[in-house]
């Protein structure tokens, strides 16, 4: 089913109409950006990392989002225990490898996390998709001179190794899943200068997965509505600051007309 | 006494005399605003969640506010170490059962928290109130198809068998303690969209209690001041994020007429 | 050399250009906008404080940022392996001493790491320098009913002992290091009401030094800029929370124009 501007505004109605809970474990530096991006677009927002209760809270959620900006070793454990249970229910997992590739642990905990349940989202940077790309081929295959085109082959790579649907965030983004390669070219560069807004991403790709169980299709509605949200604040920012205000309350009003309007979305066979 | 808009804004101006230290031991998601909140009213805010120094840091305190909305194991130790230490020096201790109810981990904290010191305020919202008095009670004696008078009837409960003065939030805020149920019918449906204005509310609880040895009247305070900041804010917001940023600079700006001007307190006897 | 409006932009100009990356093992209350900040001046932002991954990230990183405003066992575990890492790389690591004073625990924690690895710079609030400085001679030697002169006598014993440049900050800045004593008189008290503007001028000593091997000279190229950018938002802010807005947009439209306006750069010999 094609994807368009009145499909992701129906994912946004949906969200809107249920709130979905999601399950965050994330990075201590987004947690409040992701709580009330979660909230503005609809949803209802819970962070919870502990072994103790994470299991519980997964059960009653929509969607689980785990993100290892500052991961340490508990939290990876609560990881773990979380996107098993995850897994056994249906849940959908997303995962935002941030950092990956910059150290040892940050690429291995990715590898093992996906080992464990194959995400139903895999967002990330393109540096941070090649990492894993390339940590699973051993090889150099991904190199290239245009790291657009790396990162499209890098999570190509990635989407038939892993399973998931893979995302990749840039100038363009790309979303590869099933048989297709969506493309989304909305955005604004000033968002580059908001700390979490990669993050923000990764946690309303869980949002639409809770109400779309057509992973690309979710992945595709998350970035858009992103990229549009940073369009109409940069309309009205005057900094990365006022931005991140005015993305938010964007997101908050977004209309049918606003995804209408302003969506470059294309690539879909 | 009565509490009034004159007697709240002689409690803001003793916090801004005054600028008594806060400690909080409160959740990852929250701590940001929660400190800005405390500033804004004229308070000093402090954050400690070590072992090894959060009994120092309770003693220098003048209230101790403890959120459960990211625990853990250390940081739960290091809660009973701080509410024991509050209760051996008088220090007035506000609990905020964030999730009570979702999880059994945070619900038995909650109620472990309570029986080893009864906090001067328990402040949350109609289902994490009702999680506290039901799980006390083993009944479902609190169940209604009135929210509001099922909250209302369980905050009496949890305040009967506590001893705490039991705040609990929603359209209209129930303050129950002593003899007296106190009503406040401030704020804006937008607050609700903002991520951890409850907790900010628990915050300020801390600070009016920290000069107000009344603490349902420091509990009304609190919640008045809360609410007519955000209806302050709602007139110039656009969203959300706007309302965050507007909600905090009526805080800082708060004048005795925007307390009398607005107020609307009722139930006391 | 001479410390200038225009040797400051031109290490502005260096990190606009380079985006150096900045390692924060940091306090969860200022994550957020800390990273902001250094996005906002040109740096490139990580936080790590996992002990598997530390020394790594330190590697790669062309400046170490160590704040201990919400420390605990396995942080200041994390932190030791990363200053020394970056003693033996010769990255330089700047010291945020939060609270220092307040409880023996981060007064020792301090100590302790200044003995391990000298950092390039020590920043802290009056009262943390003094803590730090009286700490070390065991004697009431920096007491002085002009706090201001304390600090500064602190700040030099504090030099002389470990070898770090120090910067105490305030309503005058001093940095000393060297031979000499800088002074910025830049800045606005309404900075004071917003949280983690002490932990954001670390930051951006960070940045400063991964440009300037003159530890005095970053340090006062970041005090600096922090006083303007406060300055220019306090123009515009109606409080507190919309002044954290305007100072962080404020910082990355920062012009060599505003510096040469606004300085009130002092004390060189």
């Amino acid at each position: 089913m094609e994807i368009t501007a009145k499909s992701i505004y129906t994912d946004v109605e949906k969200i809107r109409e249920t709130s979905p809970l999601i399950h965050n474990i994330t990075n201590y530096v987004v947690m409040n950006i992701t709580a009330n991006a979660l909230l503005a677009i609809g949803a209802s927002p819970v962070m919870a990392h502990a072994e103790e209760e994470v299991e519980e809270m997964t059960g009653i959620a929509r969607a689980l989002v785990i993100n290892i900006g500052t991961l340490s070793e508990s939290w990876v454990r609560a990881m773990f225990l979380a996107v098993k249970r995850a897994g056994d229910l249906g849940i959908p997992a997303i995962l935002d490898p941030v950092g990956a590739g910059a150290t040892s642990y940050r690429t291995k905990t990715c590898h093992d996390l996906i080992d464990a349940v194959a995400p139903a989202v895999i967002r990330g940077n393109a540096s941070e998709i090649m990492a894993l790309a390339m940590g699973e081929t051993k090889t150099k295959g991904v190199d290239s001179s245009d790291s657009s085109v790396a990162a499209l082959e890098a999570a190509k790579l990635l989407n038939k190794n892993a399973g998931s649907t893979v995302c990749v965030s840039g100038e363009i983004d790309y979303v590869v899943g099933g048989e297709s390669v969506i493309t989304i070219e909305n955005g604004h560069p000033m968002m580059g200068k908001v700390t979490g807004l990669g993050c923000t991403a990764t946690a309303l790709c869980g949002a639409f997965a809770a109400v779309n169980p057509s992973f690309p299709a979710a992945a595709a509605g998350a970035m858009a509505v992103m990229g549009i949200a940073g369009e109409i604040a940069a309309e009205s920012s005057k900094g990365p600051a006022s931005m991140q205000v005015d993305f938010l309350d964007a997101l908050f009003g977004l209309s049918e007309d606003d995804l209408t309007n302003r969506i470059r979305i294309g690539g879909q066979k």
